[in-house]
């Protein structure tokens, strides 16, 4: 969660080029700065800033980030692309055979078409742009949505199997992670992390205070698979449930462009996320007998960079706020060396603190040395793409995201996510998301899209129908807590629903627009 | 839930003895007509209602029934109480002295002190009734609730080690029951089938169509237990998981005072039990696999006399609409054995049903015969206690309670529940609660007491606060839901929370009035 913004470029820009052919990727950008940040810092405010020097890390897949661009790209450019088309549209409402030409242009900019009703009826007075926006918004969203499951882009589908053994040879039976909904973190498994979602579990939450409760069941549920079908491994094996945390911090304006939800305190937002797991940890001994326990790993994202630090543990046990291995400066530190000598000099960095502290357990040390090499990746995707770092330091997200995690979400500032089942418990994060789109989009007299999504499990009777009435009652209490926004028709939803119990597109089942009541 | 009421007697009686001693159980009624209705009923309809000749049956646990009557009288005159009493004081509130002789008055025929700033004040102008009505009622709860969980009046912590070997000889190692939320079915597990609360579980809904996802919850959650703690028995051991579903109906105004979520059609609530149950059972085998399912029972109330009908199973295992053994029919077929050949004749009954049709598994037979047994006690209380039929046949309830389960609730149409984690999922329950207690209570300027509880585990760090926050954010939005209401002090909430991991009392932890702001 991050409270201030940048003025919003990429919405409201020109850009215009259609949309089937995203532009190729850049070529790296080539910083000058020199560096000499440590690999490893002894206290929380010592990690540097300055970027690497050179080209490319050895440990970068770069055909990799090339496909994870060309991803990005084609998605943002869709949305980009919407405002500008409209506007042509727009302009020519009342000349003649509009209709028609409104439809070529839609398909042909945008890939969509519009609500034919509306096309037909400008006419009489003036086109409803609200709706129309909304309505290319939603089709835009439904289109890189039905593309992630159908066509697997971040090839998650294709890379679970290996992660999921290599988890499990570091000891690990069951990995969740639990981001910031901060939209910034929204690429925190598929880019900066580069872990295939399916084998990892994503929760996000604001601030990264999850829900123990809701970890709890979700732990039982891993647990008991184990014990009753043997998956992913028997529970006599020696394997633990892994937890992690990622906290974030801003190193361009620590301040400001922080974790919202901690008042952009790096510390407090990190100290959360300890205690969070913290918690969690005790719940799980507590509530269960004969050694129940899980492990816990605490990580900090700089999200101007997407750079990682990984904590170390103290001798409690516990992940410790001032030990940590840092992405950015082993990446300085191992650039011109080969791919062989950095890898060991990543995995030297860990077994062996440089203050001489606890050194992790054997699997954790590998689990880490990956999360640390794949980071590398991520560090050059920032400095080739975006150069020394995101431009867009605050909000720039396209919508708003309410229900549980989008699966298909790996955009940074694609998405504002606002975790609830109910808006009653869910208020105070939809309160932030809608006050960020009040300046994005009302100010502009645009509305703010609301994607629902709740999921179901099909093998459960009537949970389809229920996670549908879901949609509808929270969709109703939004527009009861805004009504003003509502009845200007500034605030549109677009209700979803996912079978989780099998590989499968999302399900629209209606929303606020005249033609997506019947979608249902 | 139920739709229609008659005149409420009991409230606004002029009971006006005192608390200390409530009146002895009266001796058992004589009936008179006489009956010839068959133990065993080809269809729904074919329930004979006379009443039993002579006097109690043979099977009937004459000092249990005395011991759960005083239990019952206790609580009940202790709210019938609270009227009379308050109007004495309020008739004399200008009078010299009225401080020190309304508190001894209150202690005296309640047990209660009066919040000392309303008296002091009253002087001045007039004693505020309506939060002094409130406050009466809550203390009278709070003084049942803690009675309930430190002496364990209705023995449910003695018997339960006793009754979970019973299950595990009979091949249950759970037993969930899920009744109507209707005030009238809230004594279903203490009276109605005389099973102690803790070794069976009570899952109240309207309607009886209790969550699928919930009941999953809590089937994963004990089988996790049986496999990692071998409790209550090791997972291998062939025994199952018993839900048992109590659909009720009125044998005297069917048409009225049956179930209101299903329109007082007997055949409907039947029906709808049924299919939750079917839900329930495929919801289970198909989220896990290895043979993984659980066992159903669906039994019936009838709300005026309380006897029980407990289904067959039809060729499909699933629980038969039209085949029942009837505990009314049994009762008056038995009455005139010993007690071994009364036995002997229930569990002929039930093995060879009289229409030749499939007869239960052994263990299922035990139970069943057991639970028959049970309601001949019951069926004789109410004769006993309450005539023919009782005779409040609609609400009168005293309070609504809302929330999850108030573990302490055992007396019929004491407490309007309406389940719920958030008013937004439940506000339609709660809107009916609230049209019975208009007529109830604020169609006579008395506001309507709604007793909060949301449960926690004590083992799960921050759940006591989560606990707390519920209760606030419930009750606010039961505010706002109810404006006109809240506004003139004619809706008070009273907010309390229970540490389910170990046994003790309830906390109270705020409410609307406010002596109890600071109870938090």
């Amino acid at each position: 969660m991050q409270s201030r913004r940048r003025a919003r470029a990429p919405m409201y820009s020109s850009v215009n080029g259609p949309r089937a052919t995203p532009p190729a990727p850049a070529r790296p950008a080539v910083p000058t700065a020199p560096e000499a940040a440590p690999a490893f810092a002894a206290t929380m405010g010592a990690a540097a800033s300055a970027p690497a020097v050179g080209g490319q890390h050895p440990l970068t897949r770069q055909d990799e980030n090339s496909r994870l661009r060309a991803y990005e790209t084609g998605i943002k450019d869709a949305f980009a692309h919407i405002v500008p088309t409209l506007k042509r549209i727009a302009a020519r409402q009342h000349e003649p055979d509009f209709e028609t030409w409104a439809q070529e242009e839609a398909r042909k900019a945008l890939g969509v078409t519009l609500p034919a009703d509306a096309l037909r009826d400008a006419w009489i007075g003036h086109l409803d742009m609200r709706a129309i926006f909304a309505h290319a918004y939603f089709e835009t969203f439904k289109a890189f949505s039905n593309g992630y499951f159908e066509t697997d882009p971040l090839e998650t589908r294709r890379q679970s199997p290996t992660f999921r053994d290599f988890l499990l040879e570091c000891g690990f039976h069951a990995m969740n992670v639990t981001p910031c909904s901060d939209g910034r973190l929204a690429h925190t498994i598929s880019y900066v992390l580069r872990l295939p979602m399916g084998a990892v579990r994503r929760k996000s939450y604001a601030g990264a205070t999850f829900d123990v409760e809701e970890a709890l069941q979700r732990w039982s549920s891993v647990e008991l698979s184990r014990f009753r079908e043997g998956v992913p491994n028997l529970a006599d094996a020696p394997t633990r449930y892994l937890k992690v945390v990622a906290y974030h911090y801003s190193s361009r304006d620590p301040e400001h462009q922080g974790c919202a939800a901690h008042g952009s305190d790096t510390r407090k937002a990190a100290t959360a996320g300890l205690e969070q797991l913290r918690a969690f940890r005790k719940a799980v001994e507590s509530s269960y007998c004969c050694g129940a326990s899980i492990e816990v790993l605490l990580i900090g994202i700089d999200t101007d960079t997407d750079r990682l630090r990984v904590h170390f543990k103290n001798g409690a046990g516990e992940p410790d706020l001032d030990r940590f291995v840092d992405a950015g400066g082993l990446y300085r530190e191992t650039q011109r060396l080969d791919a062989d000598a950095a890898r060991a000099r990543i995995r030297d960095a860990i077994a062996k603190p440089s203050d001489g502290g606890l050194a992790p357990e054997a699997g954790m040390q590998r689990l880490m040395a990956r999360l640390i090499e794949n980071n590398l990746s991520q560090i050059d995707y920032v400095r080739a793409y975006e150069g020394e770092h995101y431009p867009d330091a605050g909000h720039e997200e396209r919508f708003i995201g309410v229900g549980t995690d989008f699966e298909e979400i790996h955009l940074r500032n694609l998405t504002y996510f606002a975790f609830m089942k109910t808006l009653e418990e869910g208020a105070p994060n939809l309160d932030v998301g809608i006050k960020i789109f009040r300046k994005l989009n009302v100010s502009h007299g645009l509305p703010i899209p609301i994607v629902l999504r709740f999921d179901f499990s099909g093998q459960v009777p009537g949970a389809r129908e229920r996670a549908i009435q879901r949609c509808a009652r929270v969709a109703e209490a939004i527009g009861a807590r805004y009504p003003e926004l509502a009845e200007q028709g500034l605030i549109q939803t677009y209700w979803t629903v996912r079978d989780t119990s099998r590989p499968g597109p999302i399900e629209c089942v209606g929303g606020s627009l005249p033609g997506l009541r019947s979608c249902a």
